[in-house]
């Protein structure tokens, strides 16, 4: 992601516009097709400077202004009639503009395959784990228990609406950018539409209803869009560091020589790929509103709102891109420690199952006769140390309503197990990603 | 829209939530009809003091717990076994987030209705000044002449995109939330998605594929995509304010006794609407940041990333609302000083139309000396102060190659006005707003 | 602190201004003194509706115009000609600001005394834990031991520094507003200098060099220093929750009746103070950004940025105090497992005691020979569920370097509490917390 | 500002941080002397390579731990030995932090410079202007009259506040980090204070009562420092991008070769300086707010917020270099076209004098009565397209109390000026800055 929007992705993007703009024009019988031809073939990166160009960038104002200068330059050298309709009757923000939205497109498309790897990652551990119980825990507390699974196609659902968002958004923000100096493609004269339809078809984006200049929502929905991507991510790395902590240990980051070490204690092994994801969706929100602010621009292009974007946009994508890639072969590689699940389940001694042995008190006890005996109940429990089953059983008025067996059936974690399951089936169903069956292979 | 999302109406949200519950469960069987009947008597906000909730809310850690607590009582004066099933097998979480949603449908219908009012408002005046001539601006200094009918229709589309995007953010979050203590419904048992099923028509939002409590991408996107109207707005009183400068004097706020007035200049009309819609588009940024930064939530339900949420949304829609109104209001008794407008053009003594000249000398002279033609004959206009057509007249170079009647036509604007023309028709053809033919009337 | 940011208290503080205006102007000779006791009477809030005057202000654009209004009617009931000098040469963002500056001094003032306690409770946990040993965790995973005291001792620090910080700046922010209409004290002629310093000394403020209605930087600076308040209780918090995690189990929040339950799980013990911090936390960030946002205010006064910090200002005080007085609380009854502390400590094997073999072992055999040995006999530990020290005593080439009781030294966990606890004594000696001595008493 | 904080500076303070520990550890006994002197000669950025360390960090979870490897490896190859220890004791946050600090230290020492010159200029300003008239004007409206010294002064005395804020704020930062694995030095045994000491002497750096590693305040502090000096940059440029507008034309940026063209259109003189600095203002809230953001970092040392800093810290000080060198231009340059100033006062035909006269009329008339006869003669002036003190004259009324000599008086500015002067004057008496007398240099 960081080729794609670096000086030279950024530099080339704007030749791509220039270029592309050539021979629309030339398509409109504006300009002459041989100049046309002239300036494609100088419109490559590999010809220019980008530190050069970045200085005198900050006196002209933007990016644009030097480098539609050099490539004048250029193309004069062989044509100086050429050199004539270099940028011709555009602005540089069509340009700049254009250009971005050129990267854009490739950066969408990369972190597309990406999330996908990760939805297809995530829905294998869904199935695999769906019946696999484990704590459910809320406000960092034990609550009741549920699968794995379901955390897994929890994150998972989360994932694949992002994805989708992503998609829109970018769909939307896949048009030129032709106005010219004030966005009436008045210097086009009557063929100003015409070269904005060519432009577009020569650069497969859409034609929007107008030039965009100082109106930035499109730009704004997209980087939102990552920001929710990011978010999502970092949900799963929280949920992931926190199950990996030594104390819990029911999941860990695949080991990888180099991998999570440290520089003085050799027992580590450290979530640095949740790491990554926590830090982009630390840092995400503050990008996200940078754009957010820039978005009332004075009249037809505007004073520092703009400008404001130029860098912000770009990080959005390298950090979706830094935590979503390292996410990614975690889940892939994701070590799961059932065993643990279970044993930290147990470790509760029983008291998660309070909330299940109160309803099914309640019937016949009334509601706050049944939440008084299992708040009893686990009073002793915790006094004694024993499980709350036992604390239970040794309780006459509750032995009354609940026989051991169906208390065994309680403590036995089934119906908290299918019901999880149960979720899970139903959102895979829903889901785009397609395991083989009685595997969790995708087909 | 400060009621829609008052303390009262968040209250009423969540008793319709416990409300349809009831009788959600008693459609599947889970609860005695009886039951439902007498629980929906009691939810009425009416019955209930918010100021003592509220305080029983902060040792609690969330307002449903007092709520459902006060709600138990009140039926169980009534009807101690109805008292039982109030609640059952939800959690607190799934009350407050699906009355949230109700807020949220009712918020959203105000801001889609304000949003066409303006929409409407705006259209109208791209109709009517369509080939009304004004100074483009850019960088806040004259650039080429546009059309003031160029200028709405930019707001236009801007105002149009937002608002189909808060409606779709909208409809994916219209779902309900209800998946009990941690995600699974467990505590209904295999009734769970039943219950949900009828929960969702009772309440006539969507059953999402999974109970949502830890994953908040829907509510981002909706505060992103209130963000996004309200920086639209934000640049629209942005120019409005910038045109209503006295040394501008193009465009005004409609007066009205008591508004813009100055607790001591009575000469004063301060654009106080503008002022709103600047202030929230300020405000917006860092509110949407929080509702980003609040997505990494730890495991089944979080701690501090979804209280974060409680206040923020609402002033979002406060906001929304707060900008929206008084400027649908602005647009729609703009006054328009379209004299102003030409003066303003006039006083740059043609030099906005200095790209013209050059591009129209380029073809016979070559575009650096173009340039360098016009750049003398701009020096000559400001030393003698002269209108630049005047300047370029003297030049025997520049006679040479543009004939007075050249010249006219250049200097005339209407080529500038045709081409901001066949952009506002175009764009009005795409909008959705639909004005009466050879009117500003909306059909 | 709602009451102290409430709207009554907003009104008050207006109104006490206002009367502060008149005598300080009644003592410069600029109205009569006897108009200065008229208008002192009516500036009580009781007087006024503010939810009348609320309305008003959207119109008037800000909620002094109304104010002075009101109040110039209710003096001219009483005397018409003192009713002519209410507000005499002010404007009403004079009223507003130093109307704010008022309720900051209490806001300031509140937050100060719970910051102290905070601070003294932290002392203590401090001085009495300065030798408990608790793992030191960084990425989530134990590191090496450390004491608990330390923890506490970190906290104290930041709570220290936060709460000088806040005091510079509200001391920086202590500073009368009066400009006039545009900030020139114009309209008081030669005698504006003369009623800025009296009115400083009627409301014990300072007087600033200039009116700075435009210049917001004192304001945004108190506002970051109540975000780095919020910011380091975050921290606490964080820290404080994540102990709490029931498998680590090393402190709690102190119980009490109703706080932290759960609307269905009866063994829930819930960290809300933590919530409470952590939703502030994630708040405060977007809020203070809302402050820095609205900076670039227009001219001598401006269009958005000054309305945007009306309710952001008083959000970040509320969530200050909503965050600091909870978690005084808590860290005032905080329960301290120690044993779990311990306990938590030995669950790793002695892994933990890794660096401080590896820096045994290398002045005898090298660092990388030194790490070899500890990274194998680590790997015995966990493949044979052994201690390290006992992979490592069943190792020939360590035993040659390290005998038993350099081992049992080196495990003993004592150099590391003495590390700790020399740093503690350090911090609690330079702290402004007397604690009596040999006790954790406060002098 | 650039070169301060790349790649290769981050470097060089992690290598400089590592030379200065072996230092301190030699002179605390703790290594020997030899070590250090070998350790120093390899702590040279030039030997090594960024962009692989770079890859490599992404992997380890941050930079300092290849570029520990790195130095330990060239070191080895002169001496085995001394290799042993590099870092010893260390981790490697403290490498890093305290290179971080070493960075600030430069940076801050740029921007203080510059805001010096910046103020000078300022300064200049306010005392050339002192009593050149200039419209107040408050929400883009004409208020009063006031001088253009008035509101350069205005700006002065924010860059002085920030600048002296900065200063605060770096001073306060101005710490070394080290701490070692957890932050209790136990790696250093009894020296560990001894070596703290010692290396912040060779630093030049205050030792710090305890180790910061997740207490992060000062940094964040001195972001927020840096945010307040953009915020008050971003005013001035606001104001002259606003003063600057062809239709005011009262100030100017100085005009050079290259700067602020346009690709299109010749007449163009785009405020780029003002747009770097608006910029830069639009971004500095976001990128603030980060930084609060990763404030509640995990325990020891946390996952995620102190690397979200690692960009962010440094773009601030890159956006406070770009926005205050080039505005430091401007202000040293700034065209000031006090002709333009006064007609744009006159083109208000004295509206703006109508809060003095209302205040003139009030003694014998009322108040009411005094704005009524005001108001009216303000319509009968814009009817009629006349002097508000032509209307006035033409009223019976308002001649019985307003004598011609009167009217002169108040239309004559001279109160307005005179009262901005006297502001002017006590706040550079109150700056730092040192004009010499009668002159606008400085001394």
């Amino acid at each position: 992601m960081r080729e794609i929007f670096s000086d030279r992705a950024r530099l080339q993007g704007i030749l791509d516009f220039e270029s592309a703009l050539a021979r629309a024009e030339s398509h409109a019988g504006v300009i002459p097709p041989s100049a046309a031809d002239v300036i494609k073939k100088h419109c490559d990166a590999q010809h220019f400077s980008y530190s050069e160009l970045a200085e005198a960038a900050s006196a002209a104002g933007n990016i644009a202004i030097p480098i539609v200068s050099a490539l004048r330059r250029r193309v004069a050298n062989e044509n100086a009639k050429a050199a004539e309709f270099v940028h011709w009757g555009a602005t540089s923000q069509d340009a700049i503009d254009t250009g971005l939205v050129l990267q854009i497109r490739r950066g969408v498309a990369l972190l597309d395959a990406d999330a996908g790897r990760l939805a297809t990652a995530l829905a294998k551990l869904a199935a695999k784990h769906a019946t696999t119980p484990i704590l459910g825990r809320t406000w960092l507390q034990p609550a009741v228990p549920i699968t794995f699974g379901l955390t897994a196609v929890g994150w998972l659902g989360a994932v694949e609406r992002s994805r989708k968002q992503l998609a829109q958004a970018a769909r939307a923000a896949s048009v030129i950018q032709l106005g010219g100096a004030a966005g009436s493609l008045a210097a086009l004269g009557d063929r100003g539409l015409d070269v904005a339809q060519s432009l577009s078809k020569e650069l497969s984006l859409e034609l929007p209803s107008l030039p965009w200049h100082a109106h930035r929502d499109r730009i704004v929905n997209l980087g939102a869009a990552l920001g929710v991507l990011i978010g999502a991510l970092g949900k799963i790395a929280r949920d992931i560091s926190l199950l990996m902590q030594s104390e819990i240990g029911e999941v860990s980051e695949p080991a990888a020589p180099g991998r999570g070490i440290s520089s003085t204690m050799p027992q580590k092994h450290n979530p640095v790929a949740c790491a990554a994801a926590l830090a982009a969706a630390t840092r995400a929100p503050g990008l996200v509103a940078t754009l957010f602010a820039g978005m009332p621009q004075e009249h037809q292009r505007g004073l520092g709102g703009w400008q404001a974007e130029w860098d912000t946009l770009p990080e959005l994508f390298v950090l979706a891109a830094e935590a979503l890639g390292p996410l990614t072969g975690v889940a892939e590689g994701l070590v799961v420690n059932t065993a643990r699940m279970r044993q930290n389940i147990d470790a509760t001694n029983g008291l998660v199952m309070a909330e299940s042995v109160a309803m099914a008190l309640t019937p016949s006890v009334g509601r706050e006769a049944a939440i008084s005996l299992v708040e009893a109940a686990i009073q002793r429990a915790l006094d004694q140390r024993i499980q709350l089953r036992a604390a239970l059983g040794g309780d006459a008025e509750v032995s009354r309503h609940l026989t051991p067996p169906l208390l065994d059936q309680i403590f036995s974690l089934d119906d908290h197990v299918k019901a999880a399951e149960r979720l899970v089936e139903r959102a895979l169903a829903e889901s785009k990603v397609r395991l083989k069956p009685d595997t969790t292979e995708r087909v």
